[in-house]
């Protein structure tokens, strides 16, 4: 199973994962946990490149080509592999961050971005996907706090350098996807207290569980 | 003008370009020199990804969206502005080293090779190819010379360590491509003397030039 966090810049992905491996472990599976850009050595060096608030003059498409390059290291190394040994994978932003931010924002036509997605992902698709919503600007607020606050995991990248307007479009994106996938697609919302969130994520994952595994 | 230069390891491509700059330069012709991959800033920092031989095991579709990223920042940035301005622009690698390495040698699909080429291409196309054409040994052992000799120029790259098998797929890609499109690629014998290439690029250029510029 292949269960994937997208949401715009700020909006709490990583700081879920610790509880979501903790609830599946707990219950007898074991986690693989990942993440793009960056799952693998080569796509770190991707991930630079891509973050880097030096590469500002980036071109779309170079940029979308990037992500798709990462991915398919990613997809080839680690994510298919530790799916064909039973593991769950937990991959914070996949393809749907490429629909959203190079097709959506950036404006790269959808077609484009879903043909190179499905180049890459050879059939490997998530199988839940949790979308963390709220709106840009309490996006984005959070994370220049967490930036200035110095936290050494967040560092100020081309992303958080766009505009507000930007961030509502990479929104408006994702909640589109998660209208044309309801099956796969949760939304949560993610301007809710921390526990709340954490609550509302385990409640899917317990009742995704009981769909999939039991008889 | 878009001129490209395209052979295997050890074809001696670099070398031939300051004799064509000064060729067309007293004709009063601007040139701009550029190659793939790494003509731009994020390009190099794309090329240090693809030739690290830290990096072998690079995912072959990996390899190519990397490739096809620096292209499309190259394309954007450096050649279209420059055809633009009216410079001849020659280019040390181009769009057929895709096919020829990604397709023809690594095995992926010619028309994924292709499709992505016109995606970042967006119409900016060769005018003018030389292939220099050779035996993958005689290129290969070449190459190694040049790197054992020390010069600073030459690094061991993840395509050195490719088999002669792999680099003469590489040289039938070549010609194949040269077979299909014989008004824009001239094939020329790069196992010649260095005077005896020089030359033959020399009069190609001249043909070309007094074609397209005289009335």
């Amino acid at each position: 199973m292949l269960i994937t966090l997208e949401g715009i810049e700020g909006s709490g992905k990583s700081t879920l994962i610790p509880a979501m491996v903790a609830y599946l472990e707990d219950r007898g599976h074991h986690c693989v946990v990942t993440r793009e850009p960056g799952g693998t050595e080569a796509g770190r060096q991707i991930r630079a490149i891509l973050l880097s608030p030096g590469n500002a003059g980036l071109d779309p498409m170079a940029e979308l080509l990037l992500y798709e390059a990462d991915r398919a290291q990613h997809v080839s190394r680690v994510i298919r592999p530790a799916l064909q040994q039973g593991s769950i994978v937990i991959c914070d932003r996949f393809c749907d961050s490429t629909v959203a931010y190079q097709g959506a924002a950036r404006g790269i036509s959808a077609k484009v971005v879903r043909d190179l997605n499905e180049l890459v992902l050879g059939g490997v698709t998530p199988d839940l996907t949790f979308l963390l919503d709220l709106p840009a600007e309490i996006g984005l607020s959070r994370a220049w706090r967490q930036i200035q606050s110095g936290d050494r995991h967040t560092q100020e990248t081309r992303f958080e350098m766009e505009t507000i307007r930007f961030h509502e479009k990479v929104r408006q994106g994702y909640l589109d996807l998660a209208r044309e996938n309801p099956e796969r697609i949760r939304v949560v919302a993610a301007d809710a207290a921390r526990e709340q969130v954490r609550a509302a994520i385990i409640e899917q994952l317990a009742l995704r569980l009981a769909a999939d595994f039991q008889p």
